[in-house]
């Protein structure tokens, strides 16, 4: 690919020629306007226009059409025999030259977003992926720590990372949350998250939040010589956001979380530059990117943006889910964050949302590694003897499933593990 | 509406009964999980909990399916005889205590948006409009300037404000922008923008434009006593974003570009604490939010963040525009715009795309306000004598209609509206 060009790749669907479509992509994102005007030379066109690179026509996906669409009017020689008309999809790879906008994220969002999926000449369209030049990662750090800085915070440089989701998600005072956070670091838990619903609401102040974890963090790493991480939710207005940060740093704390849509990939960049902690990527929100299937942005694109902005850690969700993801799309996004992105960008993948113990063998099988962040909020805090009982659940799961050992065998050896499994099934429950 | 909770409504679809899937949104958004907790009490629940305000049930809406949608499992008693299964629509309203979350737009955003999108209970989702209380008027000043600040800067104390778009969208290099701004400003224009897909590229640097466009502009103040507004685009990461207003500010500029979405909310939050000029609001990649009727964000819900978050002025196409939006939809997002919330946050809206001189009769019809910033684009620049015959042709519609007179009668009188009409239509072209 050329150093100097975008090239952004996108399922459209249509009633008019594919390429008549394609080019009404390239025209509205570049030079284009709806008539002609002074000043667009040829020579213009030639250096700036965007180029459709490829045209792949797909079968019928039976995608419901967008409003609106434009069908073709029907001549007077072709009405009487007319077939009827055929809606065509294809994947289109359009490329725009770097010049057009330089290496910002925004300003490329103008250019391969902004106004398409409003044209009329498509039935469908989604933003599948996104080819960046190399200048993108001169101007955007990425992710500080990654997969290999995490475990080193950890000290757990191999197995799967196991977390939990502070719960109730919201409401928790301050001192209760400070039982919950010890019981759930005496059990050895990796990983503690706040919910992305408890910003720095009036009832429980992050900094009282700060206070009580990291006071009991530090007590249980004392005793135990193991200090699991808690990602605060900073997500706030920015500058609020940023001073959170320095508050959850000031105080030893180790990870924030930010929710990548709700401060912008140019809010969670901006936080990368003055972050020195790992940024635990909440994807809240992405469904309404995502799930449509006839428009939006795929989670492929979705998530090199928020790795180039910085993410740390990334939601993907995770295996048999509460939410409408099938498995497949679930394991396609696990893979996307893990591919690496212009030589690096590593971000960890979370899974998250219904993870229960009898999840893992499925989960290993199937992603083929242990550089996951496993989350289970009530699939731990619901365990029939308590957090504690659903830290070591998940933690036997998991150590059969990487040792070979089948979980019924393995539950036989942990009484934990056996009430986990028949509280939530084993596997697909 | 109690100041103390936000009320978010939604067009919800469903195959389950309408109450359960009213309450699915609002337990996952406040404190719901799959399974029951520890600590979860029945007070906790009281207090944080969110309620389901009311529930409208609509006629069926004929939308798609989203993917993923549970469907009720038959019993075996009532399989045999059992009625088809049937989706039903309602308008849903939901109250969360504000004290979940505090004035905090990436915090509202968490709850009143979050993951609901990926409910598997929905079949359909769209958050339709928020009723926000008086807290967040004291976090966010919003607009600076609005209507009547706008108009003061133009001196143009009443009658529709007229404006274009730099075109060719890309591409024009810096000293050609000088010409073009020379004659439109002579022409008698009230605004100018920068096309959303010009930031600040390595070959028309924005410190370029802004050097050259203010040049002229002074110059044409100097001759004729009226200076335009011209709005330079300064989308781009936050820092530089605000570093670009700086410059803009400190040449004399008047006006500054955001593409809303593209920063985010919070970006645009955070420029307006920095920014001395009127923002203009754009709205690339909206549609993302607005098309598939199934899912999504209203454009009433997401133009009252922009307007909280500071924007002057908002994007809301205009009619007979090229894009997918309807005349009715158009009609009501200008509304959306001017209607006053919580009191203020007075922001002009933007009619842009398509916009020709034979729609002006139209125009003000249906909106029944001149309060409007129409802009043209090709239909000034594609004019046939040119862009100053544009400008003219433009505002003798507009006079002539505001006064009564039909376009025919005024054409006869200005050879440039005659050229416009022939050119682009009458009325709906």
């Amino acid at each position: 690919m050329s150093a100097h060009e975008v090239v952004a790749t996108y399922l459209i669907e249509t009633y008019l020629p594919l390429s008549q479509a394609a080019e009404a992509i390239a025209g509205e994102q570049s030079t284009g306007t709806f008539t002609a005007v002074a000043r667009e030379t040829p020579e213009l066109r030639e250096r700036f226009a965007a180029r459709v690179v490829s045209i792949e026509e797909l079968p019928p996906t039976g995608n419901p059409d967008l409003p609106g669409a434009t069908h073709p009017t029907p001549t007077v020689a072709t009405t009487a025999g007319a077939s009827p008309e055929v809606k065509r999809s294809a994947r289109v790879r359009v490329a725009f030259g770097l010049d057009n906008f330089g290496p910002s994220l925004p300003n490329l969002l103008a250019a391969v977003a902004g106004n398409l999926f409003e044209l009329r000449q498509l039935a469908g369209i989604r933003l599948l992926d996104l080819d960046l030049p190399a200048p993108f990662a001169e101007r955007y750090p990425g992710p500080r720590f990654g997969v290999r800085g995490t475990r080193e915070l950890l000290d757990r440089p191999d197995g799967v990372l196991l977390g939990t989701i502070v719960k109730p998600s919201i409401g928790l005072p301050p001192e209760e949350l400070r039982l919950v956070v010890r019981e759930l670091a005496e059990a050895g838990i990796d990983f503690i998250k706040d919910d992305e619903l408890m910003g720095n609401p009036p009832h429980s102040p992050l900094a009282d939040r700060v206070a009580v974890v990291t006071e009991e963090l530090d007590k249980v790493a004392a005793r135990t010589g193991r200090r699991p991480m808690y990602a605060f939710n900073i997500t706030d207005d920015l500058d609020r956001m940023a001073a959170n940060h320095d508050l959850v740093r000031a105080s030893g704390g180790t990870c924030v979380m930010v929710c990548v849509n709700l401060v912008g990939f140019t809010g969670l960049a901006w936080l990368r530059e003055r972050c020195a902690l790992p940024i635990h990527g909440h994807r809240a929100m992405t469904g309404v990117y995502t799930r449509a299937p006839q428009l939006g942005i795929d989670y492929v694109a979705w998530s090199k943006l928020a790795r180039l902005a910085g993410a740390d850690h990334l939601h993907t969700n995770g295996l048999s889910n509460k939410f409408y993801e099938t498995d497949e799309e679930v394991l396609r996004s696990i893979t996307a964050v893990r591919t690496p992105l212009l030589g690096g960008y590593e971000t960890l993948p979370v899974l998250s949302s219904g993870q229960t113990p009898g999840l893992a063998p499925e989960t290993y099988r199937r992603t083929n590694t242990t550089d996951l962040l496993v989350l289970a909020g009530g699939g731990i805090h619901g365990h029939p003897s308590g957090p504690s009982a659903g830290v070591a659940a998940m933690r036997a799961a998991w150590s059969a499933t990487t040792s070979g050992t089948n979980l019924t065998t393995a539950a036989s050896q942990h009484p934990a593990l056996q009430q986990a499994l028949q509280k939530f099934g084993h596997g697909r429950g």
